[in-house]
């Protein structure tokens, strides 16, 4: 089966970041991994949370929503007391994924929130979503070393997420909606440009998966990340 | 004071849209007043809600949102109880707005869903909100339209939705967020393009007009619709 | 078609104040717009809200409710997070309306709570919340004033509230209930006893309106608010 | 302790009845014990619970609810999903103790809304509640017999409600507010005309009460039902 | 009919108490009334609620719930906003019982948490969880004694809840689910070890009871009180 | 740093199940991972999801939740609209890993409940969780087939979720709370009896892991899962 984009097993698929996308955010860029596309916002308040009161550090959070339109039958909001778990799910492991190449102790009390709106949605939005917020909170941060609301620099290093998944007995690389309503297995990587994991999440829902195909995973995944890292440099640099 | 582009007391500011701005919808236009961006989209679904079932019409809905970087200092996000009153109040605006200028009853038992997410704020929210909406609500419509789920066109004319307010004794028109943080009053006006009110909204937090004020503001909103009756038409040839 | 009440197109419905309806609160007001009755309390309470702590002025806000037998039909009760936004919009107008008469400023930081019940609905229940509500603030303004709770007497002037509507092309003034269901446009003023505004809300479920009745229901309007301003001197002198 | 309207330990507070005191609802009825007075409304509506459907029977249900000016601080309304637990507690006693005397079997397949909404508290709320809504049960059942809507007359006996209690060591009947505040013991009685219990709930919030007090307390309440009684007796014949 | 575990009217079920049940818990009970089985467990946190700050006292409360696999069919979670009244009613239950025994004033600045987790519903949830609280409460308060948190022993007497009821005619004590589900009156009986009462709360859904009917169960509850004291007493030193 | 229960460094904690402890459930198994308790039942009910309607097969939806008493200090109830993400989390995983063991298409129109719900928490809530829900699981399948409500068994193999991480540099099988909390890197696999993964979710909260220690951390896995193999069949068989 040819692939969207005329892409190999272990392509990801175009990467775009457009920048400074919102005036009133120090951080927000619009991610598109293809036909994906995520508004990913940075901004910072004064103050953290009771539990870090005094402690002289940071904190950082993560909501996730998707846009009504952004699926193909429209999306109910979540208002009103109603609770979408895969949501819960996605924030947190946005705003875990970010906090392992943070280092708190280096900002001042200060709260970071990152917002990832999906705007439009064709799978990965959770991968799209880390990998742009990772540029948004970069650009947040310089903004506010520049205010000299920071001790030290607190980014350890480059973040991206990708999906792989099997399909049809193939390794994939992050892969589309369509790809994705028929994949085997479905595993989403977090990886530093330190080559060192953050999250390893892999799940098939009604089935299982071998330590090989595990194996293959892992390796899909680098492959993939190296591309994000280029692409985010690129988009830092231009 | 001078105003921001350059513009005159009774000017718009620049009116944009980006029509099919998202893929999933079959009505979507990013509207922009000036610095004011709002995501405006159209989908329908099949049937209508109880009240209506078995009258063989159609219904239209509207919500509004803010995303939480879209103002200047974040927005909460409308979940879990939560009630923002003023969102409430603008989403039943934009429905009832719309409901004005289509006939129901041409079409089938289908329900549209108008979902307005600001993207970036900077005044005049409603009003772009009304007038994006309306065009998504065309392009919504030509989709149905081909697909024969529609008796007849039922669209009456053109919608456009106006700010005006009065400022430092001055009537403007399209106010921006730093012009209505000094208003003595502030009035939403939506217009047909057959020159008729749907809406008549003035306000004075704290403060009362006069009459001769509100007959300025009346005239002052004609003109800017005209604007933005030019700049619909323009879109939609375009 | 005859009017209830026996009255012309530019008449009230006869409007009668029963002052100090409840023991409790310092200014209560059983109001009634012939079969419309709103129980309207004014309740102060210590302290303002946190966005005006410190700042050594008072404080207004409104509430508004439908007894459940208020209706023909039985009207289900705000509970357990369901948001009615029709009560939501009117409880912001009628907080919104009352602070455009008051100087907060003159008071000393306490909260004056206003509260809507409405016992019997027969249209207009807004209005004649607004009108009634008028009456318990100053009753309850004069308790405090006895209590030297206040710097100086705050109540710029009268307020009130009349609706206006087209019924089979005729402008009506203060529309019951069947006439309501049947109105093409319908009004909301809410004038001061200075002659002046302090809302117009016009609008026009599925139709438009055009400038020329515009002009005529806010004549009507005024010639309405001058019958609710003489009932509420007589009220307060009677 | 002299006892508010002069009255000897084992007399009930001045019993009032307004009948037909709402337009919309078919049972309406404004009861005053003293000056607790609370509005209490029955209105039917076609239809049944889904345990109950298809079984040919009528339901029966009640909700309880205090106006935010009420109370001599002001009570905040149920919204929002904020529970009051003495609020639920109390209609599920309203409505228990009302399907206790009437025989469902006898209705068609129809529900009976019972709505006490108290507008002036000073003790005995929930009393008051329950013998106020007998009589507003009684008209709207009167009503749907007019209507044919009925098998047979289903109310098998009058009902009423007293609160006894242990106040300086002496057992009082009806306590009003100042009394409750300083009681030992609390018990509400629900008694039929029949001489026979519906409920019997004590309680002493902090301490305890013997086998002696409590029989004193329920030979108090048989005295006050008595009272209850005649003047429902007097109200329907009046 | 046959009793379940051949008892007589007149008999408890096997009352059995596993005390330490949970480790992290200073005070918690396994009760079993038979096969009805209750989790109770007593926690103390630092602190009292804001309407008894700086009185030096303590406070306790209590909550209420049904594990999903405890009654025969899946009992849902109260999560989600949605609210049980049967729980909200029997909590409060719970906590005003165990406060009537204790001298709140005798504790420090400190909130006990009573917990009451039905694993197993078989008739009686209500009595056996008061019945094992107390038990969880007496250990917890052992050991804040040994931390000296206390100013002196608060707790007055031994505390038991007993269930008693009408069923076929006959007054028996402790309903099962099959007794209390035929039972025309159901009475619930909270009794000090000094024979005095806390509670006395009977009900009769769609029925009624005598004077001499409400005799004979009272004096039913205080046959299984005394069973109840001496189970508690030889747990307490066994 | 010795382990609990003098185990070496892939060694499970003692694991036991009490099966059949909660009577109304057809599936109920407590089981403990050292001090870790959670009760596992599983329930079926008739009926499906909308979506899965008139498919002919069966579904099963899993809820977590912990007591308050069962952590060091009291876990607030998930009540009144208030959201736990860590729950929402781990039930959606419970769910989806016994989803992949089981063919719902050899089931009838049924939904099995698994609740899981947790009475002494040690680290290692969620991998006690499933290992137990199999065993409910089990349990509940016979009481069906022997009913006749299954078309064939369903169940393809056993399913063991256990949890490994790095603690001072080494690699820990099934950590305890204090080994938990101070664990660099955290990982739950779920893995089947035909040494199949099910679910790889290993997560570093402020810190990363290398591709080495990730090859570690799946070898110590594979060790445990055996161990509870063993005991899975051991008390199938007991």
């Amino acid at each position: 089966m040819p692939r969207s984009f005329d892409r190999s097993p272990g392509d990801m698929r175009p990467i775009e970041f457009q920048r400074h996308f919102v005036r009133n955010a120090p951080g927000s860029v619009l991610v598109s991994f293809g036909h994906t596309k995520v508004l990913c916002t940075a901004i910072w308040t004064d103050g953290v949370p009771n539990f870090l009161q005094g402690k002289g550090q940071g904190w950082m959070t993560a909501e996730y929503a998707m846009l009504p339109a952004s699926t193909n039958t429209r999306k109910q909001r979540d208002r009103a007391g109603r609770v979408d778990g895969r949501s819960v799910e996605i924030q947190r492991l946005i705003g875990r994924s970010l906090r392992a190449v943070i280092d708190l102790k280096k900002m001042t009390e200060r709260t970071i929130w990152i917002d990832c709106d999906v705007i439009q949605a064709d799978g990965g939005t959770r991968t799209a979503s880390i990998t742009g917020a990772w540029l948004a909170l970069h650009d947040c941060l310089t903004a506010m070393q520049a205010k000299r609301l920071l001790r030290e620099w607190p980014l350890r290093c480059q973040l991206a997420a990708v999906s792989v998944g099997v399909v049809g007995g193939e390794v994939l690389c992050d892969l589309d909606y369509s790809e994705d309503s028929q994949a085997d297995v479905d595993m989403n990587l977090v990886i530093t440009s330190e080559q060192e994991f953050v999250e390893v999440q892999g799940a098939a829902e009604g089935r299982t998966f071998t330590h090989s195909q595990l194996k293959q995973m892992l390796d899909a995944g680098d492959v993939g990340a190296q591309q994000i890292f280029a692409a985010q440099r690129e988009a830092l640099e231009g």
